[in-house]
C-alpha cells in the first residue's frame, strides 16, 4: 500500500460502464487529507466492502438507490477507526461500521455509523456474515424462503457472501440444501466446508441434467441471486407451492441488452402459476427496523456456537479494488469479498 | 337445440390442439340415455360454465390437473337437476352444482354435488359470481392483492368472469380500479357498468402508453389473467412493494412455442427485485377447505345488496359450446360465460 500520511486515496467514477466493467470506468485520485469542523469526525478505513450491489449503482438508470455520480467517490460500506473528534459521542480510537466508500480517510458528521466492539476480534465480519450480506441471507431464508424439515433448498451464488450463509441456516432448519456455484473448486467447498448436501456447477454443459438430478425430491425453497442460466436451470424444478427469495441477479448486472430470443417470459408465468409459486424481490435496507435485532442475536449466537462457517476472500490494498469488484462480477471470489485497507 | 328424450349429446375431446383451438378438436356424440343404479343419481343438464382452464386441459403437458383423455366427455362445471334418484341424499327435482361436464345427461354417485336452492332465481350465478370465478377473484384480490383505500388496482380481463368481480372488489376496498379489456365496447362496459375508475383496451396499437397515462401513481396491485403483451405493458408501472395475483395466463394457453426474442426474462425480475414486488400464482381450488365459508357469506351479501353488478354471457344450447369456448379463448365474451343447456 503505497500511501503518504498526507494525503487521501479515493476511488472515483470516471464514467458509466457500457456493460461490463472496465479498468478505466473507476480512477484512483489523491487529494488533501480532509479537516473536520466541529461536531464532525475524521474516520481511517480499515476493510472495505465489495458487493455486487455497487455494479447496479454505476448504471443511471431508475433504480431503489441513486446512481454515483459521474467524479464521485463509490459507495461502499467500510469499518473505519476514528481518528480525529470534534464529535461529542465518538472518541480516537472508536471502531465503527460506516459507509465512507472507496478512500482511505472519510469525514463524518456521525450520521448512519454503528459503533463497534473495539477489540471485536475480526471487525471484517461486520461487513459480512454480522452486516449486510448476512442479514440479507437471514431475512430472505426465514422470513421469505421459510425452509420446513426435509425440504429441498437450492442457494445459487451458493459460495457467495449470501449464499453461503444462506445456504447454512437452511441446513440449521433442517433442509436439505443444494447449492450452485461456478467451478468444481467452489463446488467442493460448498460441500466439504459449508456442508452443504450438494453442489452444481452451473460452468459444465449439461449445468441443467446435473440440477436436475441433484434434486430428485424437486425445489421447495430458491434463493436466487443470479439470474441467466440459474434461473433457467430451477425454475423447472420447482415443486408445488414453491417459495422464491429474489435476492439478487448478479448475471444480469454486466448486461447491457437483452438476451437473444426466444422469450422465455410465458413459460416462467405458466411455472409459476400451475405451481402456486411465491415469488418475493427483496433490498435489504428496509428489513433493518423490523428484524435487525433479531438477526444479531440468532447470528451472534451461531457464529460463537460455531454453527456458521464464515468465508472472506481478502484483497490487499484500495487500489486493487476495482480488479476485486471485476473478479466478483465474474464469480472469482470464494466467500465475502473485503479490502484490507489499512491495519 | 335439437335432442330426443332417449339420447344423450356428449362434445368429447377428439384431438389435441396444435395451438389455437380449432372445430374439428371437439367433437359431438350421441349416445343412449345412461341408466342408474343403486346409489346413483342421473343429473340433466342445465347450465354448462366455460372457463379458460379448459383449453389447458386439453393439452397433455403436466399440469396440477389430469388433461382429457381423447374421446373423453370435456369436463366442465354444470348447473343440474337431479331427474331420477337411486341415492339416499338427493331427490328427484333437486337443483345441484355438479362437474357433469360437456353433455345433456350424467350419472353421479353423489360425489362432490353441491344442492343449491331449488328455487334459485338465477342458478347460473353458482357457476360465476357465487361459483369458481367468483370465489378465484375474492381470493386474489383479498389474499393476494390486499389493495388499499386509495392504491391503484390494475386487473386484466377486466370484463371477464374473474376480473368483472375482482375489479368490483377492489372497488369495494376503496381502491382506485383501472381495467384492461379488448376493444372499445368491453371498456365502456367496465367504467359505466361495472364503475371502473378506468379501462385501457390492449387492442390500440399504444396500449401501452395509455396504459402508463390511466396510472399515473403508478400500480400497487396487478390482478393478472392474461400474460403476453398486457404483462408487458402492466410490470414498467409497478410501484415499490406492488403485489401480483397471477390467476391466469389465457393470452398463453393458445400458443404452442415461445415468443420471437429478445428474451425478456431478465428485465421483468430485475423489476420485481428492485420494486420489491411480491407475485403468487394461486389456482383456486385449493382454498376451498379455508376461504370458501367467508366467501358465500360476503358475496352472498353483496349480491344482496347489488353492490357488485353481474355480468353474463349466455350461449344457447350445447352444440354452441365449442364455438364458445373458441370465442372466449379470443376475448369475445363479455362477462361469465355459461351455456344453457335446458331449461
Amino acid at each position: 500500500m503505497t500511501e503518504t500520511a498526507a494525503e487521501n486515496r479515493r476511488i472515483v467514477l470516471a464514467r458509466r460502464p457500457d456493460a461490463s466493467l472496465q479498468h478505466g470506468d473507476l480512477r484512483m485520485e489523491r487529494v488533501p487529507l480532509p479537516t473536520i469542523d466541529d461536531g464532525e469526525l475524521l474516520l481511517r478505513t480499515l476493510w472495505l466492502s465489495l458487493d455486487p450491489y455497487m455494479r447496479s449503482r454505476m448504471n443511471d438508470a431508475p433504480s431503489y438507490a441513486e446512481p454515483v455520480a459521474i467524479d464521485a467517490v463509490m459507495v461502499g460500506a467500510t469499518v473505519s477507526r476514528v481518528i480525529a473528534s470534534k464529535h461529542a459521542a465518538h472518541a480516537v480510537g472508536d471502531l465503527v461500521l460506516a459507509a465512507s466508500g472507496w478512500q482511505d480517510y472519510a469525514v463524518s458528521d456521525g450520521t448512519g455509523l454503528t459503533r463497534l466492539d473495539t477489540d471485536m476480534p475480526r471487525p471484517s465480519l461486520a461487513l459480512g456474515a454480522m452486516g449486510m450480506p448476512g442479514f440479507t441471507a437471514f431475512v430472505g431464508m426465514l422470513d421469505i424462503g421459510q425452509p420446513k424439515v426435509g425440504e429441498t433448498v437450492l442457494v445459487s451464488a451458493a459460495t457467495g457472501a449470501v449464499g453461503s450463509i444462506a445456504g447454512q441456516i437452511a441446513k440449521l432448519r433442517g433442509a436439505r440444501v443444494v447449492g450452485i456455484a461456478g467451478g468444481d473448486e467452489k463446488c467442493r467447498y460448498a460441500v466439504e466446508q459449508l456442508h452443504f448436501d450438494a453442489c452444481v456447477d452451473h460452468q459444465q454443459h449439461d449445468f441443467a441434467e446435473r440440477l436436475a438430478a441433484a434434486c430428485p425430491s424437486g425445489v421447495d425453497v430458491f434463493f436466487e441471486n443470479v439470474g441467466g442460466a440459474v434461473w433457467e436451470a430451477a425454475l423447472p424444478l420447482l415443486n408445488d407451492h414453491a417459495r422464491i427469495a429474489l435476492s439478487g441477479l448478479i448475471a444480469n448486472y454486466n448486461r447491457a441488452a437483452p438476451s437473444d430470443g426466444p422469450d422465455q417470459t410465458a413459460q416462467w408465468l405458466r411455472i409459476l402459476l400451475t405451481r402456486r409459486v411465491s415469488l418475493r424481490g427483496f433490498i435489504i435496507f428496509e428489513h433493518y427496523k423490523t428484524r435487525h435485532e433479531a438477526f444479531v442475536e440468532q447470528m451472534s449466537g451461531w457464529l460463537r456456537e460455531q454453527r456458521i462457517v464464515v468465508v472472506e476472500d481478502v484483497i490487499e490494498g484500495l487500489e486493487h479494488a476495482p480488479a476485486g469488484l471485476m473478479g466478483l462480477l465474474r464469480g472469482d471470489n470464494l466467500g465475502k469479498l473485503v479490502v484490507r485497507v489499512a491495519d
